[in-house]
């Protein structure tokens, strides 16, 4: 294993129970930092940093192992529980409810880098809070590329800790309704350039079914379609494995050009577009690259009118 | 004037009272065909069929014929009003607070087709009665291309008219909250393949700030991006003017191909992206040729990230 483009990885290892209209999964595997190492395995290895109870399903490491991941950065606290939420979808399926959160061993995780992960080059701070995010930059001294995510809970509290953390990534994924949260601005537009403002050079609004916008500096420089999904079986993870997605692909690529960036979106949106699909990892788990690459030019086809000038 | 590709438009010609966070104007040039008819004249030479009483400014009458708009299908109603909309935008500006609706002459209109209009091969039905619709319909034989816009209002209210319309139509634009209403579908894609299989073979889904998707036959086709700006002054029009500028652009092209039904999709989000930057039809009396060309090649740059394989 190549480690050098290796993706660093660190957030949330959970036992998900999802109801939506296409059915119910009990206690599966979850957790934004799983969906986000197993997109971005498609493309580059991958470091995760996480914890577990003693409950884990030992499967799920092997999964995991069995993907390019490594899991030395995984705790497992003995005799503790796994995090487990319980929630479920319906409707236009672009808001959860939450049934139930149960921290368990993830209430008291600190996150402590193995001496290898270290050096990684680009990491990813999957949403957590924000004081966390600050800890793992403090040991990642020569990353090139930072990014992060966050949600509503960190923007109204945490602002304070989350701020500090947008002055140190070079990349944020958010959702819309985040960001107009975050800088309290309605426009889109105007919005990202006041977050750019705050210290990312690259601001990603994911839409969910409206697709996602990437804004390079003060700038809207792209914007990608949606995957037309006739059914969307379980929404959860879909952001986490866009930011994976784009992850991997930024890493596999080595160049953080705009026209890289770019692709980086599409392959997120791609990777999205299949985590739905099915509950839990298990589009992932029989996913491939042929599969990938027929979505992304399917992609290329969706939005396609004329070439550039 | 050539005729032979002019574009039949029906629909309201309205003195508005808008008022949003950018300013307010009192008694403005407004109506659904008036903005579809400005956004076609850019492509096109159109005939405009509507009506409107004694105190309807002489000035916007000279205005739309000083566009290659023929205005002898506007009937003007001695001794009656104007049909007035008061209304105002706040927040994210996608939805319209209606403050008051006088219908005035627009009450009895019956759209009577001028002899030489009846001929008309680009015909679009704006959004008023489907009832009217029908009897437009019945006066263009030649028809080969007829697009219609709808709202709530019918949806509910005039639900089997509306029906009926649907079946005779090669084109509907809808809004996505419409086309949830109409089909009882959340699901875009597969209420778009409801709406096909009610007659239109084409259905363009207006998504506002997250632009539009065209669905030919039962799949989607294409996603355009809305283009990004910093400030909407006044989103009256926009949906009008995304019509009139499709249907300008495809009866300057002529052909019906895929191909250039796309290309109208993003002509047509190019006229609505600058209609909004000004109240009334003010942008529009100022938009270049050459403004227009390099806000299209904009929309290419913004969703460029590989050319096809």
């Amino acid at each position: 294993m190549s480690s050098s483009n290796a993706v660093l990885i660190v957030g949330s290892v959970a036992l998900d129970s999802v109801q939506t209209p296409s059915g119910v999964v009990e206690r599966a595997l979850g957790g934004a930092a799983v969906y986000s190492s197993v997109a971005a395995s498609f493309f580059a290895p991958v470091r995760i940093v996480g914890v577990v109870g003693e409950d884990f399903p030992k499967e799920h490491l092997d999964f995991l192992s069995s993907r390019n991941i490594d899991t030395t950065g995984i705790q497992v606290i003995p005799g503790g529980k796994t995090f487990h939420w319980a929630g479920s979808y319906e409707g236009d399926m672009n808001q959860a409810q939450t049934h139930a959160t149960e921290l368990n061993v993830f209430q008291d995780f600190r996150p402590e880098l193995p001496a290898d992960y270290k050096s990684s080059i680009f990491v990813f701070l999957a949403n957590i809070d924000p004081e966390l995010q600050l800890k793992v930059l403090d040991q990642t001294p020569d990353a090139k590329l930072v990014a992060m995510d966050t949600m509503n809970f960190w923007i109204t509290g945490k602002r304070d800790a989350l701020l500090e953390v947008l002055k140190r990534v070079d990349v944020v994924f958010i959702n819309d309704a985040e960001i107009r949260q975050l800088t309290r601005i309605v426009n889109l537009t105007r919005a990202a350039a006041k977050v750019h403002e705050m210290g990312p050079r690259y601001v990603i609004v994911k839409k969910g079914e409206h697709g996602a916008v990437m804004y390079c500096d003060d700038q809207m420089c792209f914007a990608a379609a949606s995957y037309p999904l006739e059914e969307v079986a379980d929404p959860t993870g879909a952001g986490d494995s866009f930011a994976g997605g784009f992850m991997g692909y930024v890493a596999k690529s080595g160049e953080l050009t705009h026209d890289n960036l770019r692709k980086a979106v599409v392959y997120g949106s791609t990777l999205a577009s299949f985590n739905v699909q099915d509950f839990s990892l298990n589009r992932f788990k029989r996913l491939t690259k042929a599969e990938i690459d027929n979505r992304y030019e399917e992609f290329k086809r969706i939005v396609f009118f004329e070439p550039l000038a």
